[in-house]
C-alpha cells in the first residue's frame, strides 16, 4: 500500500438499537468502504453501543480493550482488509467506564486505544470517567496518527500535544449535536491550520432520545481547507490525504517558532 | 463611560514616510474616531515608524516605553479624550529592540506595554529581540484587556494564556501580508470561540518596499462570528463590544473543562 496517500472513509451514521445491529452494519459498511478504495474506516463516538444510553447500560456494556466487541471488530477488519476506528465504553476497575476509541488494523491487530480526556457536561459525567492520559501518536502504514474524541478537539491543547509529537492526521470520532455546528465551521479548520495536520471528524447523525446529532462529518486539510464535508444524514465520505499537502503546508508552519519556554 | 459596552476603532492604514507624518495622521484619525463615538483606537504593528525599515532604522528610532513617541501619543490621546494602542520599537539594553505595542489611556497615562514574543521569520529576527515575557492582562474602564502582536495570534498559546487570566478582549496590532488571509479567515474566529473572548485585529494596508499588507482588519465576537471586517484599503472600522455577548457566549464555554492537569 503506498504511504504517500491515505484514503479513509468517515462513516456518518445514526446509532443502532443494539450492539449486534451496530456490528452487522459495520460489517456491511466496511465492505463498501473497502470496495471504494478506503484503507481506513472511522466511525462516530461510542459507535457500537450508542452514546446517551445511561450509566447502567454503559457499565453493562463496558469491556476491556481486548474484549468481545474488539474481537468482533477485528474479525470485520480482517474480513474486508480495512483498518477501523470505533468507539466503545472501556472497563475501568477504578470507577465508571471510559469513553474510549480504538484503532484496529486491517490484520485485526489492536494498534491504539484512547480514552476521552475532556468530558462534555452532564451527559459524559453521568456515564464516564475522564481519561487519565494525554493523547499519544502511533505509526501506521507510514502515517503518524492520533486519536481524540469529540469535545477534545474543541480545546487547542490536545491536538497541539499530538502535533508536538509529529502527528500527520488526527482522527476524531464524535457525537456533536446539531446546535454546535461552529465546531465544524470554526474549530476544525483552525486545528488543522495551526498544527499543519489533517483533521478527520466522523460525526453521528439522526436522533438518540431527545438529541439530534448534526452530521457534517469533515476532513480538513493542513492549510485549514475543508477537503470534504458530509451533509446532515447518513453518509460515507471518502477522502484521500496526501503527504504532498502536508509537506507544502509545513513549509510555512508556525510550529517551529512556538515559544515553548513561555507556556 | 458605561462599562457594559466598549466602542473601539481599528485604524487600517498604510505606513507613513516619517514618524512626524505618522503622528500627524494619528492626531487626525484619533479626532475622527472620537467624534464617531470610539473610546479606543487600535493601530497596526509598528504603526509610528513603519515595520520593514531595517535593523539600523529600528535601532535609531527605538525608545523606552516612556520616550518621545509615547509622550506624543499621550498628548494626542488627551487632546481627543480617546485611548490609543500603537506600535513602536522599544529600546532593549540587552540587544536589538523589541517589537512593542503600548496602550495609553484617554488621560495620557501609560497603562500597558507588550513585547511581541513570537518573531515572524527573517523580517522580525533581523530587526528585533523576542519579548521575554508571556502576555498579561490589564483592566481598563471595567474591561479586562490583553495585547498581542501579529504572529502571536496565529499560535493558540498566547491568547489562551490571556484567557486563563480572564481577558475580555484581545487587541492585536498586526502587519499581515496579503498572502496570509487565512489568519483572518480561519484563526481569528477560532481564537475568539475557543476562549470566548473578543479579538480585535488592526492590520496595515498598502505597500512597504516589496510587501503588500492585506488589510481585512477584523473584530471577532466571542462565539467566533466576524462582527466587523474592513476591506483591503485604508479604513477606520468601528465596533461596539458588549458584555452581554460575553456573558451569553460563556454559558457554553469550554474553558472550565480544560484539563490543566494534562498540559
Amino acid at each position: 500500500m503506498p504511504t504517500d496517500t491515505l484514503t479513509l472513509a468517515l462513516w456518518q451514521c445514526p446509532y443502532a438499537a443494539s450492539t449486534a445491529e451496530a456490528l452487522a452494519r459495520l460489517d456491511a459498511t466496511a465492505a463498501q468502504a473497502r470496495a471504494q478504495g478506503a484503507a481506513l474506516l472511522v466511525c462516530p463516538e461510542m459507535s457500537l453501543t450508542g452514546y446517551q444510553i445511561g450509566a447502567a447500560a454503559v457499565a453493562a456494556l463496558a469491556e476491556p480493550a481486548d474484549g468481545p466487541l474488539a474481537q468482533a471488530v477485528a474479525t470485520i477488519a480482517q474480513r474486508h482488509r480495512i483498518a477501523i476506528v470505533y468507539g466503545y465504553p472501556e472497563h475501568n476497575t477504578g470507577g465508571q467506564p471510559y469513553n474510549a476509541v480504538q484503532f484496529i488494523g486491517a490484520d485485526g491487530q489492536r494498534i491504539a486505544n484512547y480514552r476521552k480526556t475532556h468530558l462534555f457536561g452532564d451527559i459524559d459525567r453521568a456515564q464516564f470517567s475522564p481519561g487519565p492520559q494525554a493523547p499519544a501518536v502511533f505509526d501506521w502504514n507510514g502515517w503518524r496518527l492520533g486519536l481524540l474524541v469529540c469535545y477534545d478537539i474543541e480545546f487547542p491543547e490536545p491536538a497541539r500535544a499530538l502535533a508536538l509529537q509529529g502527528v500527520d492526521a488526527v482522527l476524531v470520532p464524535t457525537a456533536n449535536m446539531v446546535d454546535f455546528d461552529e465546531v465544524q465551521r470554526v474549530l476544525l479548520p483552525a486545528r488543522a491550520l495551526e498544527n499543519r495536520v489533517f483533521v478527520a471528524y466522523a460525526n453521528a447523525c439522526g436522533h438518540e432520545g431527545g438529541t439530534t446529532y448534526g452530521g457534517l462529518s469533515t476532513v480538513c486539510a493542513p492549510m485549514g481547507e475543508v477537503q470534504v464535508q458530509a451533509g446532515r444524514n447518513e453518509q460515507r465520505v471518502l477522502c484521500t490525504l496526501t503527504r504532498s499537502a502536508l509537506h507544502a503546508a509545513r513549509a510555512t508552519s508556525q510550529l517551529p517558532n512556538r515559544r515553548s519556554d513561555l507556556t
